[in-house]
């Protein structure tokens, strides 16, 4: 049995001696408190670490009704409308909730705003737009049966994430909390005060638990207080006249709404980005650090530790880019809702630790009769621990209302076990590196800026357009290589990059930016892939692969991956290459193989090897180009089965069938993990069934298993 | 009973007595030849017209030996290679059938032939390659890692409808015909002393049936003798060196290969046809329009009729265009696969006749036991009767072996009922228009040249890709409208031929031909439709309509048709509007409608009704803009009871709902066609089984009625 410890647990001021009792009973050794509950003073000497949530942004309506100026604000698009005669009239917060935002019209309207003709993707000059700020309409000299937008900058008088909270939870007579803006001068110096004055007054606390900094990822309330617009990785409400003058000075070039709205697509991550978005998002990745950086010290002068929420404000931070090592925060936090979710914190490089809360929060959605938190617990951890297993967090824990779980015990005697299972995984595994069999290489336009988060559109939500994607990547967080996310820039840069690397992917739908889109229009990077699988690499083309309609091709390397997707240009062309061949990679199916939202008009090229299809439309198959090898997969969504297909995808990609036999289990339910460093490997049953399998050891030496159900089992080497 | 006449029968040398037999029990008064029959003079005197097949350009192989610079050309392009390294060895004929090409190297190769860089896109100056004769291979000094092809000219020694004649026949020790280019001076000359030649050697012939005039339809066969390509709109076989100098000198400006091979798409009717393919065809319009006048006229001088077979060498006539009209042929005659097939034939001006060759073709494909004959013939009966019933052709006709028909007398009775029943309705409905529900137009880039031949390959053959979209013409092919089929040039040239149409429909997939994809981003059409249907218009988007990622839009009309396709770029964005609606156009639906190869990520905007959806994505939705309406539809496969959909949704796009009860059958296997002027109405059993219904007269007035598998009964208004 491993010590007790790396368990952190909610509190509020109704629940002291449950927290007592629950921390004894998960071994937890910190204690937080949550945006809607109370620290009680009576915890703070019961020999727990103490983190206290701070809001860097909120909660303090009092200043931001002092200074309006400096309330946070967003870029917003109204909806595209056609004008039907020569006069349009725009009401701005049509679709918007109404206590959530106001327009900026204390700035210079004619600078910050944008009225676009959408027909033509040309600005409209202001001599052709008026706003009435009595109505809230703007009136634009039309063009009849033109479309027409209006961008315009709002505050924030109701931060998102406590109008989230209000609206779940359902709570009542709550006032709005309003935002302030700390990148602003006057909450800036404000901030930095206020935090000091916040330890002061909050001795007992260890941790402060920044939620988060400075700027929300973009969240929207539509009329009816619904969710209107989300995006995790958005940066439309991080901007101000004050930041953009900052960022037009640094650029050089003069700034245009445009960069941010994008059309109404606010450059969420699937939109190849631009050259202003990249330099924008660059700008602010150094001044958000900056100001964090300033945080994190004044925290350090009181002898307290910085922890960050990956989440909420956490918009700037990006901690997989260089900045974000400097910051000399001592931890992240975030929330782990699958396997990808967690690599995102725990693949996190210059905090001393980081922490994983698991699910379900206790909310009163999951924890009220008729619910099962219990299985929603056990579907977070056995998802959690695949990738935990390769890339441990340091911590785990758990938020909300710790009261809302006393009715559960079932749940809390499950819990248990999971904190049990983790400090032992993570006592046998930490400081080394496991066993990786190969280094595959996700290449996007994003690169190691988005890792483990492509494909993602709100934290690790399903979409019936992401999950046959987003299976890959959760099929490689918890799988034995090192992944690695490069971009089509970081190729431009340094060619060298795809040295060392074993297989790359490309996975998702055409003309995104997990595809790449045009970028395969651009010699240098076609040239560069088909140079790096024609000299012995792998490629691995899910989805819709290096596509982009253009000289001849709508699969730039058709020629590596051997397929080619009808778009009705080639109906003309017969097709004969239909028959599905037996194959190293489809061994382990048991079935017919589930590739999600499939592609309907994947066709087989001369030489190329199908290995699954439905009807006319090819789903798998495989083509080797000079030394190397192509694996073309419709979708994959995640299944242990799926993994399997996707782990020999990589193996023979790779030409290293040979080595398929070494840290194995026959049975896909079950892997095996080594930590070669300190000795020790592990086979795990990932399933809520009991398995059987054949283990194969590192030499090759195998035994039979049987493993209860979820079981983990440790050997030495 | 109607007289006799009316029909076409084919005859070969052993069958004489059974000619006369099936004649007098069909009712033919007209018999002809085939490729591989003859005509037997016995017949001359049979009181039938005589049909003889002339073949134009082939069927003279001394001439073709003796002119070997005059025999037919086509452009190929070889497929798309990788460099590996500095050079590039690049075998023309590589999946090509030898026999049937032969590369042009007789002309000038630095001008005619073409290498192109298709990873740039530039042209590989010819300096920088060369042909090997002896080999048949081009030389390229390649960069690694980039893709080439090679844009060549061949000779065609093998006629492509001859060899694919042979090749179902499995003819044995056929000398292959070669083809001759008529458009070229010798051949010219000779041809024009030929026809003179064979007339006068056949003098008991009435139709001179040509089969065809100048250029193949793009057909190609593989090493296998396998069709490789084919395109029955393609201009690639209709080229030669003399031909594109004098087109040269026509339009002014260079003429390159690509023109013509257009990334090997070989622009085929999906794509958006460039300025220069639009000048290529007009110019040989204009040239073979001109030559077949020669033809014509030579025939009317020997008092014989001009027929013109609508396949096989029908290139260049182009019979929905201008220069058609004034060519002077007597008839058409053309093989009809379904109703839209039909109409190509029946709606054709400026001849004195049309005939339809029914299917099936008299081959041994067909008729061999185990095969059923009945079963085709009474299939492509009912499907052409639909079309037939709104615009007729004059005469019906059959092809192929006579002798093979004679051991299926299920089969030749079934013609009887077949020729007695296009007698019967060609007397009631000839030389009225039927009476016309609405005026709808099918809009694309291509307009009345490709009249209801949109979306198809080859002649009416299915596609996984086309039949969700081709069921839509097919369905107009037999209703009660009145179909034009415009451009978008069209509408630039002359806005107003947008008066007087009742419905635009927009079919097919993104980016293509069909549905226009950047001609939308055209101010002038966009704003144009949008004008059209805000006072009133209606609006049909089928598939990916009016779709082009430009602008915040895919659907460049999202505002009119209420619905969006989800490409990723708008995950962000939450969509509340799922629920499905009653309609009046669902009215008649008995269960799940059948969208056929529906889209898979459509979603509803605001203020928009779902009638249809799968999951998460809408098939069929309606949306009213301004005094307009819209209707989008994911696919309509051509099914009676899609066809009622169909019918449904245009009355209700044109705000005409109340006049669904005219000329109206309740059960929609069963149709109502009235011919006003003649004073008939005719309704229509479409299927093989008893059907019952209530028939609603142009009055209102209604009536029960029972009729038999497949009957037709005929009233007096």
């Amino acid at each position: 049995m491993s010590e007790k410890g790396h368990v952190t647990i909610p509190t509020d001021m109704d629940v002291v001696k449950e927290t007592l009792e629950l921390a004894r009973k998960w071994g937890a050794d910190a204690v937080r408190d949550c945006d809607g509950t109370d620290f009680p003073k009576e915890l703070s000497d019961a020999g727990l670490k103490v983190y206290a949530t701070y809001y860097t942004t909120r909660k303090d309506n009092d200043w931001a009704k002092e200074n309006p100026d400096e309330i946070q604000q967003m870029y917003l698009m109204t909806p595209i409308y056609t004008a039907v005669d020569q006069k349009l009239k725009v009401h701005l917060m049509k679709g918007l909730y109404p206590d959530m935002l106001t327009p900026n019209s204390r700035d210079d309207i004619t600078r910050w705003w944008e009225v676009v003709d959408r027909t033509t993707g040309e600005v409209v000059q202001v001599s052709d737009w008026s706003y009435e700020e009595s109505t809230g309409d703007v009136t634009i000299a039309a063009v009849p049966f033109h479309d027409y937008t209006v961008s315009f900058l709002a505050y924030i008088m109701w931060d998102p994430v406590h109008m989230y909270n209000a609206v779940v939870n359902d709570w009542k007579d709550v006032e709005h909390q309003m935002t302030f803006d700390v990148r602003q001068p006057k909450t800036h110096a404000f901030t930095m005060k206020r935090l000091r004055k916040f330890i002061e007054e909050h001795p007992y606390v260890n941790v402060l638990r920044f939620t988060t900094f400075f700027h929300q990822f973009t969240l929207v309330f539509d009329e009816l207080a619904r969710e209107k617009y989300v995006d995790w990785y958005g940066y439309s409400a991080s901007v101000s006249p004050c930041i953009l003058e900052q960022f037009e000075k640094e650029a050089g070039y003069k700034f245009r709404p445009e960069y941010i709205i994008d059309q109404g697509y606010y450059n969420n991550q699937y939109r190849i980005p631009t050259k202003e978005y990249k330099d924008f998002l660059a700008f602010q990745r150094r001044e958000v650090a900056k100001i964090v950086k300033e945080m994190v010290d004044i925290t350090h002068e009181y002898g307290k530790e910085a922890m960050m929420f990956l989440g909420d404000h956490w918009i700037g931070t990006e901690p997989f880019m260089d900045e974000f090592k400097d910051i000399g925060l001592d931890a992240v936090v975030g929330s782990v809702g699958n396997g990808t979710t967690l690599r995102l914190i725990s693949d996190i490089e210059g905090v001393k630790y980081t922490e994983g809360r698991l699910l379900p929060y206790f909310f009163p959605d999951t924890f009220h009769p008729g619910k099962d938190p219990v299985k929603e617990a056990k579907v977070n951890w056995v998802t959690a621990r695949r990738a935990i297993l390769r890339k441990p967090i340091d911590r785990i824990g758990y938020g909300g209302y710790l009261k809302l779980t006393l009715d559960f015990p079932e749940f809390t005697s499950y819990v248990e076990s999971v904190c049990e299972e983790f400090r032992e995984l993570y006592t046998n595994i930490k400081g080394t590196t496991p066993y990786c069999v190969k280094t595959v290489a996700v290449l996007n336009c994003w690169g190691k800026m988005r890792a483990w988060g492509n494909h993602m559109v709100h934290h690790a939500i399903y979409f019936k357009q992401n999950y046959s994607y987003a299976g890959i990547l959760e099929a490689l967080s918890g799988a034995p290589f090192d992944v690695k996310f490069i971009s089509f820039d970081d190729i431009l840069e340094n060619p060298d990059i795809l040295k060392g690397i074993d297989v790359i992917l490309n996975i998702g739908d055409a003309d995104t930016a997990q595809t790449g889109g045009e970028w395969w229009c651009n010699p240098t990077i076609s040239a560069a892939i088909k140079e790096f699988v024609y000299h012995g690499g792998g490629f691995i083309g899910v989805g819709e692969p290096t596509a982009h309609q253009a000289n001849g091709h709508f699969f730039q390397l058709a020629n590596v991956l051997g397929v080619e997707e009808e778009r009705d240009f080639t109906l003309g062309y017969d097709k004969y290459n239909w028959d599905v061949q037996k194959h190293f990679i489809t061994e382990d199916a048991t079935g017919e193989i589930d590739f999600g939202e499939g592609k309907e008009n994947i066709y087989a090229l001369e030489g190329t090897e199908v290995l699954a299809k439905r009807d006319k439309n090819v789903n798998l198959a495989v083509h080797t180009f000079g030394n190397g090898r192509a694996v073309y997969i419709s979708g994959l969504p995640f299944s242990f089965e799926n993994s399997r297909l996707l782990y020999r995808a990589i193996l023979w990609s790779a030409g290293d069938e040979k080595n398929l036999y070494k840290w194995f289990s026959t049975n896909y339910n079950v892997e095996v993990h080594a930590y070669v460093a300190n000795g020790k490997y592990c086979v795990v049953n990932n399933t809520y069934e009991p398995q059987k399998t054949t283990v194969y050891q590192g030499d090759g030496e195998s035994f039979e298993l049987e493993l209860k159900e979820n079981e983990i089992k440790w050997y030495e080497i």
